[in-house]
């Protein structure tokens, strides 16, 4: 029998009892061993829910229970988050987490302690919710070097750019709408900015390059500027707006990573991700494109993530599983000089004009937008880009990135 | 050092000693141990490339070589595929194959033997290239009970399926294509009649399921009959054709499988995997929908999924990674009792006389189609579909399932 303590009965909590008395007799199986909820600890409780009888208020009595092999953190936030875990790992307990903020700033100490207790710290569900994106990277794609990671990697907003995109509705609407539906928080300042996204291509980058990415580090830029005509323009271009966070090599040890939104073309399979599903491409020198596709969130989606870390770890009970992430500091170029092309709508401006300053572009202008046209810039690094469209200075209505 | 042998120095094989040599030291790192090539097995010579030194014409000399820790199957066929595998499971060795042949028709008893000499048979680039396919079945889908597996398994036939939408084709002239580029063989027939993605969705099944399912069972229809009046047809319907490998769980132990073309719709993940690309939809009961693609064949895709086989078996030497597939035989309902919607084209025939025999359907006209037209049934049994049909006698043109 393998012991587990869950730590919070919230969402992601209650969705991991459920999937494991749903499923008890596979999970079983697949595990080679009995998974016991043995505690379940939350600061409420819950009187006629059958979880009342293993509920505890005190963390004590799981750090000082030596029969709890797992714990199962699915609390969120940095504390007492961080607390708990680093306790039961120097404990000699396996640890698996949904808690993005949680890896995105303690990983690598956190995994760090795991490995010299020969026990694991896994996080499946913390980036990409049901997608098996962590597992493959670090068990599948290990006859590769990895050169991209470009994820839709928060449903929250992918949601909202496809009913902006399906519905013509303004940002503000679709805001609430999202928030009515309950895919959006009252406060949705960590999915509209990406920072969401951000920590997630922070910890998948992270395990892919094989060294820490400090998330404060990436450049972030949210979609709450996006309009129901920059949506016109993508229709018009066979194209759509996504927020995708990604990270590239360079060459042999150069990397950049930023998650901003961006126009996608329909020969992308990330393309016709839509509603509020996430994907993960990933390009392996080897492997070539491979695209990683499901429910980037959602209460069983992401226990089902969990349990299967929980299912790895009572197989692995006392045996590291390498991971290819160390605490050496993954360094990022200037995005000066990352290349990209550029979609940009000017207004009070003319096409002569744009051509003398970026040459060769390809131009859109829509009837329903007078007054103004869009272009697509050739290839050319960020920085120059930057030089050039100063000299349009006050004409530039928006600019998002082309995905290529 | 863990030392491998190489049987089979063609396509794939070369393929493999090029990713090891290329990645060796990421592949090193994974594997936790350095991967020394000892052997490579062929009958022929390769005078001038450096595998020569370490060629071998005899499988005596792997085989009775204590040394030599994995042996990687990359010959396809039986035989003597078949024999060579057995031997060296026999005498301790880890295997791993991207022979699906082998997989289909012997992958229980090769199974049996590497558990009990704790040693692994894996076979990742049997199914789908390089999509991690198999080992997201085993490890990480661990929490659920999958109910549906649906692949474009096929590469050869969804490049000519794309082909044929895109550009209008015939089925000769783009079989024609396809061999020239070096898509499709000499002798088609295991592409076109869907015979190589019948035993990849035997394979898969019976890891998903946990039960062996006989490939010589599951319904395999081909697509030799698709015509560019049905892409026509799938166009003005907003939907794409495809090959699709398929098994299904009913209820609590009934089973179907089959592979056929299928009408796929734009809400599909499956709908916009084109050309040469594989793809594998999976959905389980609580993780929902995922979607793996990538590249389902290729030199380089398929070694790095051997290479990644390698570098696991390199991890787990003398330790059996379970997976959920039994000899217990998966027994597969009548399909004649499989709901579905069915796409038929008809000539000679009124909508009155379909409507009174199918009732409420969906009917297509198109103009450069005259004499005929299209409908679509509701959901209903294929056994009650093919009793209905029969009254259309002699004026049925075509019948393609539509995916739900």
């Amino acid at each position: 029998m393998v012991n587990i303590a869950v730590l919070g009965y919230g969402t992601v909590g209650s969705g991991v009892v459920e999937v494991i008395n749903t499923n008890h007799k596979s999970i079983n199986k697949r595990a080679g061993a009995e998974i016991n909820i043995k505690y379940v600890l939350d600061l409420r409780d819950f009187p006629g829910d059958p979880v009342q009888d293993i509920l505890v208020h005190d963390y004590e009595i799981i750090a000082n229970d030596p029969e709890v092999d797992i714990v199962v953190e699915v609390m969120g936030g940095i504390e007492p988050a961080y607390t708990f875990v680093k306790r039961a790992l120097e404990s000699g307990k396996s640890v698996c987490t949904s808690n993005k903020a949680l890896v995105a700033k303690h990983g690598p100490e956190l995994m760090e302690i795991a490995r010299e207790k020969d026990i694991n710290f896994l996080f499946e569900a913390s980036c990409g919710g049901g997608i098996p994106i962590i597992r493959a990277l670090n068990s599948s794609l290990t006859a590769d070097e990895i050169d991209e990671i470009t994820g839709i990697l928060n449903g929250t907003t992918n949601y909202m750019l496809y009913k902006m995109s399906t519905e013509g509705s303004d940002f503000d609407a679709v805001l609430k709408e999202a928030q009515e539906k309950g895919y959006a928080e009252a406060d949705p300042t960590a999915d509209v900015e990406g920072y969401d996204a951000c920590r997630k291509i922070a910890i998948l980058s992270s395990l892919a390059y094989g060294k820490f990415l400090n998330y404060e580090n990436i450049y972030t830029e949210g979609i709450t500027k996006i309009t129901p005509a920059d949506m016109a323009y993508a229709a018009d271009l066979g194209m759509s707006v996504k927020l995708l966070a990604t990270s590239r090599k360079i060459g042999n040890d150069s990397f950049y990573a930023m998650v901003a939104p961006f126009l996608v073309g329909k020969e992308s399979p990330l393309y016709s991700v839509n509603d509020v599903f996430n994907a993960v491409f990933v390009h392996g020198n080897v492997l070539g494109d491979a695209m990683f596709y499901g429910s980037g969130a959602g209460k069983l989606p992401t226990a089902s993530a969990v349990v299967a870390d929980i299912v790895d770890e009572a197989k692995h009970l006392h045996r590291n599983i390498m991971t290819n992430w160390t605490s050496r500091p993954l360094e990022l170029m200037d995005l000066a000089d990352v290349e990209g092309r550029f979609f940009v709508r000017v207004k009070e401006a003319t096409v002569a004009q744009v051509e003398e300053i970026f040459g060769n572009v390809q131009i859109v202008n829509l009837k329903q937008f007078p007054g103004e046209f869009a272009f697509i810039t050739s290839e050319m690094k960020q920085g120059e880009y930057e030089e050039k469209v100063k000299k349009l200075n006050g004409r530039v209505i928006t600019m998002i990135r082309v995905k290529d």
